[in-house]
């Protein structure tokens, strides 16, 4: 694992290891992948203004999520069929999160079942990904089996009403390998995933099991089967992020879905202020996701009115890696580049980290 | 086709396929190609911001122009010499767009005629493009065949008193190839076009049939000649938007004729907001074209307040690269990404587009 | 000359011709050479906003510079020892500003003298370059030859008290070749250029030449020795072109000296709009030079409120390819460009060019 | 040393020479190295507004600074362990400092002593760069002898709670070759730079070195054991500038630690502005260092207020190419370099460089 400096290092490693329609299906984004660049170039345009001299005695990164306690302020997102990355998928990837006291995030499209995930890692803080299916017995029943099975919270994904154009699944045909399953579904239905057919067989699948009429008054329906709370994960403007407050979601999930649902969106953390800002007045929290790569990044986050950071391509590629232990690793080096990045900011503990941190490149353009 | 999923996969192919004279005459922009490029980047430098779970119970492309209904918000551009491109030309094309619903346009420079055209797709809904002639009598004729041939508009090209400089066709000596004529005109004229001399034949030909002196007083004669409603074709400044409208045009056409003009003038969809701001007064429908390749493309334009887009040069490659077929594949591309890219921004019909979806990158630099 | 269709084409061709110390010579700017390419890049940073249908009836380049008429806005600036390019040198250059009707300019420090390019074109419009030597009856006795042979104003370089530093001419040792003289100097002291010592020949030799301790005073001096109209040549803001104008001077010529003094000063179209703006109340005219190398670069400038540009390296680089008709094809590459941009933008007479016509690219980011 | 013609001509010659796990260490920033980048770029987005004919007498360099007189405002900043790039390390740079009559700051992990450099360099202007231990009695031996030895300031790091992440160094297991030591230590804590063990070497002995505790109230006791002024170096805001100053600094040395600390910070030249404002009514000497390579770098951080300029790496570089005579051979540049610039621009002594002389690129997007 030493040899992997950075998230970087990890990433290129896997992309090495990994077969081609894996590695395209994980890497991709949205047709001409500009805001999938765009995530990562946007946190570059901010400058993190370190203050001197405050007196370092202890830091410490750990924060509350939804009333529980994390070691950092990093989690991991859902990301769908974790068993091509490596045969422990979804279940190493927990464990790790467990052993660093982070938050796992289950997709509803995994390859492991809710409760071998939950049987794996029980004392990690788990989150249940939740995709509404036309079916609402099948939701119904995915949530109460995450909910018994010890899940902590529901990221209700609100920007899939079909999934994006990625143009190497399609060139690949790509579907789930035949000798692995959707371990949240019955047999039956689990195996269509399988068949290309036209485009990605993953689409063909999904068309049939995302309810596309939705609306925000599901969250009703959601809370009056469910007492998890709800983090709708998806949003992109200030207005939609208050609709989600006010139908009673608890958190807000700034994310574009990896850049991989519409092209020239804006990256996320361009997104992040305007969200912050519409709900600042309200009882939430707000996370973001999507091209978060290094400490720094995160600390823009968190300087920018985030509560916490989800990373999902990072723990593929510390699976493909090294399974559980590559995960752990790719923590590793959040926590250590974080660490650094709190002390030599002059912001020891997360509460420090208020906006008078970080400024826009523009901002320097003033003399 | 299949193996071409985006309009950029058609365009390689075709250019793989083109003799370097014809390929150099369709891809070129004026002298250093600097609008050529920035009618595509320009795009990249606008936002779209998806609504989420807004419902998405019946998504729906069409639209109408000038009265017509359109099966989605893109139509072809005239664009000349077809028949160069494939054999089947202009026919192969006005096929393609019948069978998609769309609008074709047919350009005064065509190897086929306003008649081939018109009996090859009786049913689709055909502009026919004009450049006015020193010698009125050659325009009027044009004018009252087209209309009789059951155009639905005429698209007044008013941005060229003569041609750009493409240096490519110079260094080419680019002409139309001798086995090809000007097909809406009598043999005789048609055929100087064969004849490079100094520079590009194309100039030598179109200096002659070009009426340098028009003015927007031009619009009152058309007007008495035909009922056809006009589009002024090649605007890029409000106040001549304006001047379109009060001389009688129906619609305004913003276009940089696929920045083969004048090196230097405003990408398309940067000069798009200045002329729907000059016109929102007016009963006028704006279109416009320049460098549109992708849904989101489309989806940008519409919400600065285009009421549909057209493309040239993607058509030009659909024909290249597969005759009609093509030519509908590439149409069948520009609907898919369009019918995703309304799901996912929240918007499903084309008027839910409103201006509120789009925001310029630089809004995002304030923190 | 048909295979040169840019000036680009005649630059590459004459980069490819010229001997290494030579080429280095003429292409160099100043240290890290970023002005050098800012002087192009700022043009790209402005766009033109053709107006359609305005009836070309006539289109005319010509205008009046100092009382004098040019055929076309597009003069020639001094560049120092042009029988380097060629061995024709400045006399086949003058000769080509003769026949094409614009205004050519001698250096100082040139391979030919005044009285050679004289009697060499003496219908030409010809300007003289002054560079003023501490010794001031070196200086007199060359501006009473100027005026004497004809030449219409003196060029007054404002921006040398010593030359810049260009690293490739210390690299090289640069220094005139000693089969050519300084032509305007009695033999003694122009021999001194062939010794390059340490650093650049060039420089050793000059340091000797120019008076640093010039003020705006000695433009007092000069209208004493002349009544040429003097225009100060190298002017970069607002402030220094009120100075130069109260102090007498007839024209200001914006100008970084092609980039070669000063690396960071502003490009000259970028500073052109301070400076007429500075000296708009006072009956003076602006000119420019500096990285114009198409027809749109000098619509801009003109647009911007020069009265006329000029050109430098194209001089150099049509002398190295074909002499008299090397830099006769450079002004007719331009006239048709500009030809070309003065009827497709709308404003076929140089007095059409209003400052509406151009707006910065940063205009286009509000939506 | 002829060849060298700029100080990126050092740098190239430098990284030749170099083994890797020097020159790594040597040239590397802070993980990504965007700021690394930035340090350069920023000072390309600022433009120098020459004033003409202003008659430039005599040009003159020197400036004072905490009340000594140099020649020139460029300075040597304190870079760790220069005997690595020459066996002569810190003993040639001082000489050459000396020689040039500017400031040398001497590194507290420096591999020559206080007292040999000193001797090396009686009449040289030295400071001694501060890294205060948790133990102060080490720092106060070290704070007398440089006191005691001729030193005139103290430069005070209070960036650095600890050394940032440098991903070469971490791969490299970078530490002090054996054959050098810690001069300024007693033998036994110096050595345990030498046990890389994981990540850097230096990282590990540093750590327990640096005291992290640090508040501004150190200042007091810093000024109860020592007569020399204090220069804050490190600072990145303009409030901390205030803190430095209200808590008893002489100096406010800007600085991002040559961009080896955080990455994302801003340019040093970027800071500059805001730091100068805020400490403007006081009493203060405010410098920079971080990507100076040029005259006219050095220009524009005097036009924005710097009083002085350091640099850190060039002076490696010249000392890896020639010991003494290659650090002399920086400085030459420079000088020659800010000369040039001094006169080109029309101000010929330092207290000429006023705020207008300077402008962001963006204030030229204004037409
Ligand atoms: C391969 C892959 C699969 C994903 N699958 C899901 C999913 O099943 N459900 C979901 O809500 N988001 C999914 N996402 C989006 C992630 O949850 C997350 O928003 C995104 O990966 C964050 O961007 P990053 O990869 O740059 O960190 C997926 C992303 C990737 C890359
Ligand atoms: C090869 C070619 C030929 C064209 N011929 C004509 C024409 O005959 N008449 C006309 O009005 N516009 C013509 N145009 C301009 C197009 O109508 C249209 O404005 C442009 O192609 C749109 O840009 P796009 O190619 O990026 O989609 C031509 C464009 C191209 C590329
Ligand atoms: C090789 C060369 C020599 C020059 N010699 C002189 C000169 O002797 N006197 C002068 O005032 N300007 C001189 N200049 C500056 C030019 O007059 C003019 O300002 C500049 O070349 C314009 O930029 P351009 O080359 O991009 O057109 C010289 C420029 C070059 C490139
Ligand atoms: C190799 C190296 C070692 C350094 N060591 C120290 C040091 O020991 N103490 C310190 O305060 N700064 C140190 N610095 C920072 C420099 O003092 C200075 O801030 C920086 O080098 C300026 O940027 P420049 O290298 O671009 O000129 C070091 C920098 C480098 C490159």
């Amino acid at each position: 694992m030493d040899r992997y400096i950075s998230v970087k290092d990890l990433e290129d490693g896997a992309l090495e290891l990994l077969p081609k329609a894996v590695r395209d299906y994980y890497k991709s984004g949205a047709t001409e992948e500009y805001t999938l660049a765009e995530n990562r170039r946007a946190f570059q345009r901010l400058r993190i203004r370190p203050k001197c001299m405050i007196g370092v005695l202890n830091y410490n990164l750990s924060t509350t999520v939804l009333g529980e306690t994390v070691t950092m302020p990093v989690g991991i997102s859902p990301t769908a069929m974790q068993r091509m990355a490596h045969p422990d998928g979804e279940v190493a990837n927990v464990k790790a999160a467990e052993a660093a006291g982070v938050i796992y995030t289950l997709s509803t499209i995994a390859t492991s079942s809710i409760e071998e995930v939950a049987e794996a890692a029980p004392n990690a803080i788990k989150w249940f990904q939740l995709y509404i299916s036309y079916d609402r017995q099948i939701t119904k029943e995915l949530v109460l089996r995450a909910e018994k099975a010890g899940y902590k919270a529901l990221a209700l994904t609100v920007d899939t009403p079909l999934f994006g154009i990625r143009r190497a699944d399609i060139r690949n045909k790509f579907s789930l390998p035949t000798h692995w399953r959707l371990a949240n579904f019955d047999d039956l239905s689990s195996t269509k995933i399988h068949d290309a057919g036209e485009g990605s067989g993953l689409n063909n699948y999904t068309d049939g099991l995302f309810d596309k009429t939705l609306t925000w008054d599901e969250i009703k329906w959601l809370k009056s089967i469910t007492k998890l709370p709800i983090v709708a994960k998806g949003i992109l403007r200030g207005d939609d992020a208050v609709k989600a407050v006010e139908a009673g979601c608890a958190g807000i999930l700034v994310s574009n879905h990896g850049a991989r649902q519409l092209d020239g969106v804006p990256a996320t953390i361009e997104a992040l202020p305007e969200i912050v800002d519409a709900v600042k007045n309200y009882n939430v929290e707000v996370f973001m996701d999507g091209g978060v790569t290094t400490g720094t990044d995160v600390y823009k986050a968190l300087a920018l009115g985030a509560k916490m950071v989800f990373v999902g391509r990072p723990a593929l590629w510390g699976l493909a890696v090294g399974a559980q232990e590559g995960v752990q690793h790719m923590l590793r080096i959040f926590r250590n580049e974080l660490e650094c990045t709190l002390q030599i900011a002059g912001t020891p503990t997360v509460a420090d980290i208020t906006k008078d941190m970080v400024r826009h490149e523009s901002a320097y353009s003033r003399l």
